[in-house]
């Protein structure tokens, strides 16, 4: 008898959680993503502001793949899914059928039809969001140094809009950026006295789901690092070189980071499947889909209700890693001819980091941890879901080491010239610039 | 008194000899460079070959500034060069006046009108050359992942023309990818089986300069892994899934690496000057132009004669960086008031490594090394040259440490669909081998 063919879609953490669970089970699985790299996505603000190097955020997955026998990757693009007929549709590639199916496709930015947001936006959720913003950023310094007189129109004004971890995390890697690097590049600019950083969230409050102690830390911390928050108040339109709020004010900056909100993979629309919330397809206790008991979703692109409180589950890395573990173990279940269990999630705590050496945790229970402490917390955990892959454990010792000692030596632009999407949006916005 | 301005043109081995020797001199510096990073250039094959990572091979140009307090870095293009007025002209930027100019712009590549090479051929010159490479064997690869039928239209022969070093060294270093990376990597395709790669010379040898001894072991060593070598035979038209030799041959590939030629930058026609031998300068003894004393042109630009043999010096790193020291202390010899004083290359030898563990190396005077420990004088030369910035203390270690473990973490093509110069580079060929 042949063996059970698994297909997984999605090289995050859902979907190689998933796939590293089924190692030794008699199965053969196959991952699809439209990269070929993971992507450690808790970093990529790190990516964006020169912290860290594209392939200390990407891990290439036919190198994890090498640990696993009964797995093969393609770099292919799904066009659809069939599963009335088990069979994924992929661009130039032929047809894959399937026992078992693993739909981990994450998530796309939702810019909630907010007028420009597409247009002239910096999302952060992919790589290539990380790398248009650090080039964005590298090249709006060049050209100020090149015409200082760009300053007085906003060139060193960033905005971030979104209070959660992401804008809070960027908000003030931005500002060791500027303050710690950028003025020392540019010894002609005054970047520290005219360099601004501005956070806006549109609720009362920064970081919604963490204790009002960990809320006013966080503020304090950014403020501290010369970041202004500003609560209440969202932006409603995105020009090259100015946003509007929703006061209705006007804020000159060529730079806004969009870290408001994000919405499932566009694959779901696609499936005929109950969606909720941005686009999510809800899931059975056991993470199946309900009227397939062969399908399986995890990741950002389902909806997890806790079996133990009854909430949903966020949309994190770390709950994504844990529900394609256990979808692993379900398959490997349904394989040896059991029942699937119900999915309980083991929360470890969530976090921020706001600079080096400041960051919030809230721990399971009623624990919470500031300052330093947090910081050193931070940085192991992320060490943690780093580590368990040999290719990772170079990476590992390189961001510790960059983030001890400050040291970036990322700041090559090589997409200077060569990459012409990223020129095209800057030439783009130049000429808008000139024409305004 | 002002201090004298000197101006640099190109952030190579060359111009940062120049500016460095001036650290201490009672002038002002300004640097202009298209990019913003000193490109390693005998590494680049390693780029193109998954060895080494971008940021491993280009240096952020303005933290080697932070040493020197005299200097300053704009990343401009240059478009002119006013002798007689003594003004440089640059895009997008004031025009920048000087009282030394210091021209190290470089070279380019020279197809010599070969017919398809503008538009098929790789060249490797330049960090966008060897990202567009590497770009391109990866997606190669993927694409005969998906579609192996492709195999058998070539895609897995790599060509390589031009037999001196840059030629040899990136066939051995194609051939360990693909024999040490690739087929494990891609379990399911019979790389070991079916890739072929092929290095091309017109002339009659391997490595012209070198002693006769040096190149059969050099060809030897290329064989032994299993690189076919076909000299006296060249490359006469490049179509995207085929070459056509001189001899009238067809040879199917999807990748013709042009090592063959290279010509003075562009900007040495307009200088309005005297050009021989694919455009260079010829400079005077002290490496200043003939008409200009003020003028000083080094590097791959410049024609240099060497004084004692009275023969021409090759275009080599190691005469760039000598002849750009040579400068700086020539201006500072002039601003105190003295006389400059002719050039003198100190040969330290010439190598190449053909593939890890192997390489050829020619002393000065009659002295040759081959084998392991020719190869260890080749990594130690590269180390020390790129030693001497605390930048590279990093790069030199994770170089070492990637070679001695032959580990390749660098595979991602990050420039997959964001890239859009590689795309469309990519789509053109394949919508020509689609209408083929």
């Amino acid at each position: 008898m042949q063996e059970p063919h698994v297909v997984i879609l999605g090289g995050g953490f859902a979907g190689l959680g998933a796939m590293e669970k089924l190692k030794d089970a008699p199965v053969k699985i196959t991952l699809i993503d439209q990269n070929n790299y993971h992507t450690f996505q808790p970093l990529l603000y790190q990516l964006a502001t020169n912290e860290l190097d594209a392939n200390q955020v990407g891990f290439p997955i036919r190198e994890m793949m090498h640990r696993q026998d009964n797995a093969l990757f393609h770099q292919a693009k799904v066009m659809s899914v069939d599963l009335d007929n088990k069979v994924v549709h992929l661009d130039r590639m032929e047809p894959i059928p399937y026992d078992y199916l693993v739909v981990s496709m994450g998530a796309v930015v939702n810019f909630f039809g907010t007028k420009g947001a597409q247009e002239y936006a910096f999302p952060l959720y992919t790589m290539r969001d990380a790398l248009l913003l650090k080039t964005h950023i590298n090249r709006l310094l060049e050209a100020v140094d090149k015409n200082p007189a760009l300053i007085d129109e906003g060139a060193l004004n960033f905005c971030i809009v979104g209070g959660g971890p992401t804008g809070v995390e960027t908000a003030g890697a931005l500002s060791e950026l500027l303050h710690a690097v950028a003025f020392k590049d540019y010894p002609n600019l005054p970047i520290n006295e005219k360099a601004q950083i501005i956070l806006f969230e549109a609720g009362p409050k920064l970081l919604k789901p963490f204790k009002s102690k960990l809320q006013k830390y966080a503020k304090k911390a950014l403020e501290k690092l010369d970041v202004t928050v500003r609560l209440e108040e969202g932006v409603s339109e995105i020009d090259p070189t100015h946003i509007t709020l929703s006061s209705g004010e006007l804020v000159k900056t060529h730079t806004l980071v969009w870290a408001a909100g994000i919405q499932a993979h566009p694959l779901a629309n696609s499936l005929g499947v109950e969606q909720v919330r941005g686009g999510r397809i809800p899931v059975e206790p056991d993470l199946s889909l309900n009227s397939r008991s062969e399908v399986f979703v995890v990741g950002d692109i389902a909806l997890i209700t806790d079996t133990k409180t009854n909430e949903l589950l966020p949309q994190l890395g770390s709950v994504a890693q844990q529900a394609g573990r256990h979808v692993g173990e379900n398959i490997e279940r349904l394989v040896n001819g059991k029942q699937t269990e119900p999915f309980e999630y083991t929360d470890k705590g969530t976090m921020a980091a706001i600079g080096r050496g400041a960051a919030i945790v809230q721990m399971p229970g009623n624990g919470t941890m500031t300052g330093h402490a947090a910081w050193l917390a931070w940085l192991g955990v992320h060490l943690a879901l780093l580590a368990g892959g040999e290719e990772k454990s170079s990476t590992i010792v390189d961001w510790g080491w960059n983030i001890l000692t400050k040291k970036r030596g990322k700041r090559i632009t090589l997409t200077d010239e060569d990459l012409e999407a990223v020129i095209a949006t800057s030439e783009k916005r130049e000429s808008e610039q000139e024409n305004e």
